[in-house]
């Protein structure tokens, strides 16, 4: 009589090598073998390795993050058949915790290379850097990053259910598309398949090869499925509807985050973290019909970190470059504009443009489109949570600039 | 003893031609003379017409917006000369309210038709439609858009101080380059100096005839002095920090909203009205230094209406458009497609996609930058509150598709 | 086409006095006569004077509230005929907005003398002391407590339906008996009825005469129709569902406050004015059996003054009076050692006893009911928001004693 | 190098008898040995049973809390020496989780029969009732009161630093006072110390009989250390600042709850759990002098579950109690009041009065003070979050009355 402790659908052992844990993989395919069934209905936990499967430490050196592999990532736990689940279905995700693993109450963010990765800022900060960050309890602080301390809102990077042949077969072809046409460009603009250190969880070597073949990178999230979509909001008491595109759904999850900032701007810019989600599953029969649905949708939970409206500092950017460039209505060159404007602000105390760059892609701040049609300028903001700062850092207060040592960096 | 009734810094005739009105004008430039004198620290009352001037009606034809003469927006109050203003300081504005003018108790939401003025989603919805909101206290509510009410955050679109002639010098040279680099599109992308239909308050013939060659008009914002920000959270109790580039700051404000939604879509989408707002203006002296301000920063007021998190239903868009084509980690477009993403959802009540397009204008919705950074998709997201509706639109809720009768459409 | 200018269902002259408007009266009674009628439905106007019907000035000295005459309070607008309203009906009554009067922008919080009025804490502070309050907009601040400034969250401390005779009678008896039973207690502990000073609107004499012996006091609030409940968050988009109890309801409003903390400590505590309130009424046929109602309910607006959570300090008190007395699970006991803590605390800063009094009996307090089971202690708390206050309060945070000056006090 | 694994101050085993376990004790005395130190400025996990020590089942009966032996209560954790706090220092106590035990996901509420225990409404509701509540990460539900789930504000009922011999001796006094002089009274009105099962953790067996002679029962909390408040806000991430009245202050921590509402009217009314807590511990030396304190203060956390202000119904009750008579100014007759008007309007749905009591003690209800100086009648408030429940409960919506079960009764 009475719940017993939740069912583990996973755990995951982080002494080994994830590329031998069988209830892992780094690619989206429906070809992959389920690792489990859950029941229409049921609650389980599933416990998730950090999106680069440790190839980060807890130190003070940021070698790690500038030689980071990334055809290994990201490592998702799944999938996970769902009973019932049919494609034109909706699988509605109640997220009913995430937590950190216990004996791991740490977590990292940050800035790749330029070369390796790079990031929403990589012209300006070409230089990989690293942010270690304690956990403790709700709280979370970090010494490379002294006088700020903030709870999490703590969620999945990526959830989604696993994609049809087409679906897949339409990613494939219009990201390939994209790289041709963008051929000119300086920099890598998406990523093919790549069959380098594949992970298909069980599945056979040659099954595993087709995959390496045809499967998707987790990186970016795509609108079919959702995937790896980066939204700090879904966090704990969120519910989220996922459309079905194959039997069982084929349900993955991974890359958990403690913190993000909207936007996650250095890339590797959550605070990345192992840890154990607890879900409940629910099958909404024919619900992409019914809700009019092409891409996910969600209800966020009632326990959001609140500070008050008035406990934030807003900054504004705008379609016009860094060099004073006018764009045509570019949302992207206003964010990015953005948050230079909050960079800015902050070095007033002390700190360095990189762990400026590291906090504001892991804080709670709030990244708003403000306006979007009056030509040619978009207008965006970064809202920056003031209670985060042991001091005070409103515009009226005094300043006093202090030594806030440094983030990790490579030894170059 | 004890406060006297605040001063009016300008009062409005709605009776008279906008036009007519040595208090307004509809450009930026230096060299507009002054209307007025404010002290530093003093709290005065500003009134302001609608951005039109006057133009739109109501009444239930869309024939007004269809045919609206954008040479004559916006119509602004000011510019007022701030005592001990300078360039290199920041001029502090604390909006201590904002109210519609008492015997104009309601407002539009207009979408523009595409050859004229357009907006973003003009490529779906290019017909003009208009929308009328009813002001009830707090509350609005529309005959063209039955079923929702809601409070309203109440705002200017449009506050700033002049630039100086090098700043202005900029903006001209910048935006007519993109005009330049994209004669090939099919679209307007910027709005170039317009002689035609000036106002420049008192200013002389020949004066005027220069500030209409010279003159930036009032779309878009510019991150050098705040302008047309179109940011729906400037409300009753916020404070904005603006760039000062001219003696006496020359403050101007306008465009008054009594709702908007983030990025204000329809372009005239938010419920524009005529108005009265409270400021209290302070200098804060070599405040751009000393804030490392390259644009305006803001801070919420406290009392902006609010839903719990759970109450809102959120939409995602990623850099796919809606013809199946790769974006480079385009925000805007992900934004187009998370706002087609609502109207469909919308769609399921009984709502035109005009209604809807509407609706999501002028609403108090969320819009975020959720992520930026996973190559090639951005993914934006826009909250929907489900306490505006009168009916439940959450998902799991039965659904009844009524008749919602129809927006206000042009006579075609 | 299209709304007007909302009605006024009355409008109040301050020049006059009071006890000669026929839409004010002071009393509560079935026979006074209505002042107007207003349809089910409708949205209206409401002008009040305050309640002291302008016994108090904006001045530096308490000599006002020492001599304050409450034969005269309160003065309350009404009562209207609500057309439809029946006995066993409820009235809805949606508070869409309240402001001050415009020519009268500040209000008054009063401590009463010991013997004149008295208040929560007149063992204490019994001499009478008063401070003024500015309203720019949003906002208040006052001369004689500076340091502190907060929106307001408006509201009328007093409005219900008329009592029936049955209704009334209750009341008398009941009331009466108390005061025979508490005849040893050297305080007066209710207010019977009294022929002095009665306004009953239009009344004429003889009836005014009858009244006046049977007309219950507007202090204080009443089970069976709310009355003078001084609710802090009736406040802008609350609504009130009341009982009603005779043919046309019979509807008064008044004592409006710009603000106060919950509890009203002072007893004259709120800001009190004179100001608006638009009100939507709507009639539930026989609501008091279907919702079970034997006193109002409410539902508080959107738009309430946030601060987040973190930014209170909360106070206990326990059922442990000032002498060290163990009171059996009293939570007034417990509601007034809270009310001290608060004081003690904030002396630190520089502030007098009075001028703490009087804030915490204006200002946004939060005041808890925390645990009242565990005898004999009940436990209550009080929430203090640090944002009102331009320095920093928190426990942590260094103090700075500093002059506060004082608050008006009586002459002697 | 990075956080390890925090340490565990104390780990229960549910296995045992809570008697024989060494770091548990039930009384409050300045004698009883410390179970282990902390450092100043040191995070721990301690964890704590249930407040009865396992005494209540996971079954459908009420026999347990029928016969509960509350001689035994409450079991707290502790006390711990914290190193360098003395007397008149303040203990600042940070509580940055709370969580149920991972094989125990299941907590009670139950009400107590009037002759054990009672209740704040026991006059009406006599009989031992109990409700289960089954833990799916932050929410709760229970198979005995359907139709509800929420988010919980999980926290310690009790935490406190022990008495020093003076201070237990003025509990001691003035509750026997208490007794003594409420002697008439038919019911128990405070509880003198009980030499039965007394546990005094590693005190000798003469020490131990001492304490149970002298030692404060763990009802009430009181005014000089805090302990059973029953502070519902006391949750993650909030800040408790302690008075010490003993060398190392020896603090002691218990009672956990998933979720209460203001007053846990029922008595045995929050959700009760066996959990662990992580705290951090800080000494403010001189603390109590620094901030004036005579009672403890503390700062709430950012992550209470939040609904909109309007999101909640509010109950008004006087100081009239439900035979009719009036009370002087009596907030605990008035928050009886409050408290039936809030079952009176949920029956409508189904529920039994005793299932609404249940609710009502444990749900995240708001119980405010409104207004206390408006002689005779004190006016409390209780607001009830309409989005626990998962049908529309606002007054407007239609009703349907449907088979709501039963919670578990005894077998009598």
């Amino acid at each position: 009589m009475g719940l017993k402790e939740l069912r583990y659908a996973a755990k995951v052992d982080l002494t080994k090598d994830p590329a031998a844990l069988p209830y892992l993989h780094n690619r989206w395919h429906p070809d992959i073998p389920n690792c489990g069934t859950i029941k229409n209905g049921e609650v389980v936990k599933i416990e998730c390795v950090d999106w680069t499967g440790g190839q980060i430490g807890n130190n003070d050196s940021a070698d790690d993050v500038k030689n980071v592999d990334l055809t290994k990532v990201h490592y998702l736990t799944g999938p996970f058949e769902i009973e019932t689940a049919e494609p034109g279905d909706v699988l509605v995700v109640e997220i009913q915790d995430v937590q950190p693993l216990q004996d791991q109450p740490w977590g990292f963010t940050g800035i790749f290379a330029k070369e390796n990765g790079g990031g929403f800022l990589d012209d300006m900060y070409p230089k990989a850097a690293k942010a270690i960050w304690d956990f403790e309890g709700i709280f979370c602080s970090s010494r490379h990053i002294p006088g700020v301390r903030f709870a999490g809102l703590i969620h999945p990077g990526i959830l989604g259910c696993a994609p049809s042949p087409e679906v897949l077969s339409i990613w494939n072809k219009r990201e390939s598309e994209l790289i041709t046409s963008c051929s000119h460009m300086e920099r890598v603009v998406a990523l093919a398949p790549q069959p380098v250190n594949v992970h298909a969880g069980t599945a056979s070597e040659d099954l595993k090869s087709r995959i390496g073949q045809e499967g998707a990178r987790t990186i970016p999230g795509r609108p079919e499925h959702g995937g790896n979509c980066d939204i700090k909001n879904l966090s704990r008491g969120s519910k989220v509807y996922l459309p079905v595109h194959v039997p069982g759904a084929k349900f993955s999850v991974g890359d958990l985050h403690f913190s993000q900032g909207d936007g996650e701007i250095s890339f590797c810019g959550a605070i990345e973290m192992a840890g154990c989600i607890t879900i409940k599953f629910s099958v909404m029969k024919n619900g992409m019909a019914e809700l009019g649905m092409k891409s996910p949708i969600y209800i966020p939970g009632p326990v959001e970190p609140q500070f008050g409206p008035g406990r934030y500092i807003y900054f504004e950017g705008f379609s016009v470059d860094e060099n004073g460039k006018q764009h045509y209505m570019d949302a992207t060159v206003a964010y990015r504009q953005t948050s230079l404007r909050c960079i800015e602000y902050l070095r007033r105390y002390g700190y360095s443009d990189y762990q400026i760059y590291l906090l504001l892609s892991c804080a709670p701040v709030q990244g708003h489109i403000a306006g979007i049609v009056d030509i040619p300028n978009a207008c965006t903001t970064m809202g920056l949570p003031m209670d985060i700062f042991d001091f005070d850092i409103s515009p009226g207060a005094p300043v006093k600039k202090i030594d806030m040592g440094t983030c990790a960096f490579a030894s170059d």
